[in-house]
């Protein structure tokens, strides 16, 4: 049996997403009652901020929360649901790309609680705006942690585990691929004594387009307009960032190519 | 002999830049005496909407300008200039790629005037936080470029040829390819019925990081964690889209072997 509301909370896992759900939670007026992380001044300093116990051996486990929130990377995820086994307790995971049944030798209540957005330590960020795409084994589960979300989202879905996947995916097209291509330009500018600044309103404009237009026609640029003598400039220009070069000639003909399908 | 103050101004070209830039000028107090474009619907109304004359032949070229601006894909610049022939006058392009000697031919008195933005027809934007990147033949022409830049524009940079190449392709690749991975992002969310909705809180908040923070530090995401179960999750995943598939695995790759130099 689950309690009817999740009150008490055990965070396993102190790394960027548990660092921001923690303090979500905790802010929405959540007993954060454990956390467990690797014994490192970040983990100890958010079990402080919370007023929650720190713990780095998972065999001290608290048994008394309502709801066991798994926040590692998906590499280690297996392993660390190989020490937990609380039958009867509500447990989930916030990982894209892991499917809800990997939790299913730990208890027979269990869900997944998906923030999806990038999270960096040292950034603070609104929690209400962002989708919590959330899943659970049975109707009860699913009410608890559709309950718990909305404390802390105006933004809560429900997807199953195959969408959430997909989400995942476009979430590292647009976000982290993006982000990679922002690193390079940086670096292109950094080795030419031209300040990163000078395309930060650039990257603000294009991200804000996509908010009222479809990505596929706000698409500006060489390989776009099929602009072959600039692209082979460019290609000439990067021949000092082989790495670059590549890539750049790559997308390029992936835009001159291929036609994005409406 | 160019004059002491650009005031009438004439543009070679109707697309994208020319249409927000010319509306800038117009609305910066500036007589846009004339227009050149091919016949469409877009450039009689935007001639229209800045009381200008709007030809569609060359040599019907005014000889009354203060400043020529050529703003055409840089595909075509070259084939355009060899029909301009203005000694003495005043003429820029607009171009990231093409070097400021290309004009030499055109005239004795010649620039570059290079708006570093995306533009798209149907979306207004602030010229005042646009770079203005300019470059000039002599120190006359140079300060009547730099007092027009002035007028719409709070960011004017001094900017080579040479420069300007590094800062077209510094663009592409945080813009033009960002938003090419948009709309992969698009694509495949809407082949699952998801919406695109679910990621635009995700790609603010990715572009909004690097106004603060080092976009190398930002990185997150499976290759950045070397998660290769996840990657292998996705490259299964995105089977039905060969075409995507590919690039997620080389930018992976990348982001894992490569580390980028600080």
């Amino acid at each position: 049996m689950t309690e009817k509301t999740v009150n008490k909370i055990a965070l396993i896992g102190a790394g960027n997403v548990s660092i921001h759900l923690t303090k979500a939670l905790y802010k929405a007026g959540k007993n954060i009652i454990q956390i467990f992380g690797r014994n490192t001044d970040e983990g100890n300093s958010l079990a402080d901020n919370v007023s929650s116990e720190f713990i780095t051996d998972l065999s001290k486990l608290t048994t008394d929360a309502d709801l066991y929130i798994v926040s590692v990377p998906d590499n280690v995820l297996s392993e660390v649901l190989d020490k937990i086994y609380i039958p009867n307790k509500l447990i989930v995971h916030t990982s894209g790309s892991s499917e809800m049944e990997i939790l299913k030798n730990t208890s027979d209540n269990y869900g997944v609680f998906y923030p999806l957005q990038t999270f960096t330590k040292t950034k603070k960020i609104d929690f209400q705006n962002i989708p919590v795409c959330i899943e659970a084994n049975n109707k009860a589960n699913f009410d608890l942690l559709f309950e718990l979300a909305k404390c802390i989202s105006k933004d809560v879905k429900i997807i199953n585990s195959k969408q959430r996947t997909i989400l995942h995916i476009a979430a590292v097209f647009a976000c982290n691929f993006s982000n990679y291509f922002y690193s390079i330009a940086d670096e292109i500018l950094e080795k030419h004594d031209l300040s990163f600044d000078f395309i930060k309103p650039l990257i603000q404009e294009t991200a804000q387009k996509i908010l009222n237009h479809k990505p596929k026609e706000a698409q500006t640029g060489p390989a776009k307009r099929k602009d072959y003598q600039t692209i082979e400039t460019h290609l000439k220009a990067l021949s000092k960032f082989p790495e670059f070069k590549d890539i750049y000639e790559i997308l390029s003909k992936k835009i001159i190519n291929h036609n994005i399908k409406k």
